[in-house]
Parts: C-alpha cells; sequence; structure tokens
C-alpha cells in the first residue's frame, strides 16, 4: 500500500497535467476537492473510473464510444449521404452543439504536418477513402481549422476523392463579430467570398 | 447501471465545477483524459479514490490529514513553541514551500467577515486558545492576507490572545495581495521582517 501522504502530491501531480491547469490551480482544485469530497471528489473519482472503463474510439469515425461505432455512427437517422471531416472529438462537439449538421462525422485526429512528421496514414484518411462507397457518401464537407496544416489537408483529402463532392466551411465575419477585432486574414476571406444582396 | 453515455456528459459537468475550468476547458481536459487514459485518467481515477478514502481535517490545526493529527502536529521536531495561523490550506502549503517556517500551523478556515456572517467560532478560534497552554506556545505569528478581513481578524485574535506574544508577517505582503500568490523570496523576507503586535 502506498504512503497516503503520497497520494495527495500524487493527485496534485497528475492534475497538475490536465491542459489548463498548471502546478498552482491543481492545489487549488485538489483542496477544492478535498473540501468537496462528497459532492465532487467521490462522483468525480467514479465517473472517471467508468469512463476508463468504457470509452474507446469509433472504430468508424474516430468518435468517442462505448461499443465498437459511437452513437452517431449507429443511428440511422445520421445516414444522409453527408460525412463531415473534423481535426478531432472537441471540434465535432462543437459542430454538434450548434445542432446544424444531421450527417455523420469523420475525425482525422489532427492536421497532415512536414513539420510533425504526420502523413496521411496517422489521419485515418485511408478510412475516410473507404467510407464512401461503404456508406454512399454524396458529399464530404470539410471543417479544419483555417490554418496552413489545416488548409494543406483539405488540398490533399480533395485530391484523394476524385469524383467525390467535397465542400467546406465558409470563411468570413463570424455572427456577432466586430469588424474591429478581427484579423486581416478573415477580414480578406469574408471579402472575397462575399455575397450578392 | 447508467448510461455509458451520459458518464461522459457527467465527468464534463464534474470537471467544470474545478476552479480553473469552465465547460471548455472541462471538456478539452477529459478528451485529453481519454487520449492518455493508461498514462493519465486510470492513475487519477485512483489517486482521487484513494485521497478521497484517507484525507481528513487535522483535528488540531485543520491541515489535511490522513488520521486524527497531520505531519506537522504529529512531529515533536515541529514543536518549538510557534505556531503560524493561517485562512486555508493552500496558505500552509505555501508556507511549507518557502520552507523557512519549523513550527506548527493553525488553519483558521477563513476570516471574520460581518458581510458574510463568519463569526469565532467559525473559524476555529477557541482551538487556538486551547493550544496555546496546551502546547505551551511562546509565539503566535499572523500569517493572514493584507485584506480588511484578515486584518480585522489579525486585531480580534491579538485581543482574544492577551499575554501571548503575537506577531505578523512584515509588510512586502502588498495590500489587497493574498498568500497563496507570493512567490518563496517575499514569503521569507515578510516572516523574517515580522513584527510585534
Ligand atoms: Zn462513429
Ligand atoms: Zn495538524
Amino acid at each position: 500500500m502506498a504512503d497516503p501522504r503520497n497520494d495527495l502530491e500524487t493527485l496534485i501531480e497528475l492534475m497538475a497535467k490536465l491542459p489548463g491547469l498548471g502546478p498552482r490551480s491543481a492545489r487549488r482544485a485538489v483542496l477544492h476537492l478535498i473540501k468537496k469530497r462528497g459532492v465532487l471528489l467521490s462522483p468525480l473519482a467514479e465517473a472517471m473510473t467508468r469512463v476508463g472503463q468504457t470509452a474507446r474510439e469509433c472504430l468508424n469515425c474516430g468518435n468517442i464510444a462505448t461499443g465498437d461505432l459511437c452513437d452517431i455512427c449507429t443511428s440511422e437517422k445520421r445516414a444522409n449521404g453527408q460525412i463531415c471531416v473534423v481535426e478531432d472529438v472537441a471540434d465535432l462537439w462543437a459542430m454538434e452543439r450548434a445542432a446544424v449538421f444531421r450527417g455523420r462525422y469523420h475525425v482525422l485526429g489532427g492536421t497532415l504536418s512536414a513539420l510533425d512528421g504526420i502523413g496521411p496514414e496517422e489521419l485515418r484518411i485511408p478510412k475516410l477513402r473507404d467510407r464512401i462507397s461503404a456508406e454512399s457518401v454524396s458529399e464530404v464537407i470539410l471543417a479544419l481549422g483555417a490554418t496552413i496544416d489545416g488548409q494543406t489537408t483539405a488540398h490533399y483529402i480533395v485530391d484523394e476523392l476524385p469524383g467525390v463532392t467535397v465542400t467546406s466551411l465558409a470563411q468570413g465575419v463570424p455572427v456577432g463579430g466586430e469588424l474591429d477585432y478581427l484579423d486581416d486574414g478573415t477580414i480578406t476571406a469574408a471579402l472575397n467570398a462575399r455575397k450578392s444582396l
């Protein structure tokens, strides 16, 4: 059995590894957890244990699943012939919160990056190609970041899927966004994609 | 058995209750946990479970303990006749990191606050009075924040402990500053320049 004093230090060290928390905020968080033992610490430990036992990667799309396939891939309602390609699961969740897309997803797990040595095989792109015919896909919608790597990845996917309609999220002024706060690239993109009213 | 999909949502909701994390950073943290299941999620769940089972409040000083008394209260080496009074355990940890104080602590659990209805009974002040004779205390060092409530609490403690030498951390604690935000050097300088009240 481990030294109980070390359990506390171990907990702080592990918490400090979470994105968004450093050593100081990890200590604060652990003190908060101990104060709220009944309503927070115990439920959190249980939720982590259960998620650790059940969560896995959907074999089809890369979303988080509790079986071989995720809820979206098993739902017939989501088989509308559209696949939205995102970089990671956080982007999939952002799309789902917008509640505007009714098709399925494909989570790349990143973007092509010569610098980081990330090629197509690392990105689940071969699996995307397989899904086109397997799921009678009519349109692939790219929802990738407006970064250089994101755009490189977009161009690669277009080349990899000849004969498939590939579209991309529009670039422009965010809803509620003030022009004065936008970077030049966004303004340029918005101007180039201007529409007749 | 709970719906496994809800486990993930429950985990995100609980994580969002931690200080320093909001809904967005909680989602990011949970995705990170799932990606690092073996090296982070499982050890974290175990550490939380163990801390939840073992951590309690030291009956003497209010520090976090694994038995009735904390390591500092059970260590004879720390019985040097000095008690350092802090607001909370985070402040105690900050003092210990500075590694300059060799006595024991007394964790008030807050400061007197008419506004928040916090009186002496809520603050473990009666227990502090008991310890003066029980532990042959020669000096009580107040390491309270340089806030109005902190200073009110300091004056109250001085009045409550007639005949006891009560000192306070020196100027060097910035006005309005909280102890836990200070670097080790500032804490060391403030302790060394402490003044009699
Ligand atoms: Zn899926
Ligand atoms: Zn103690």
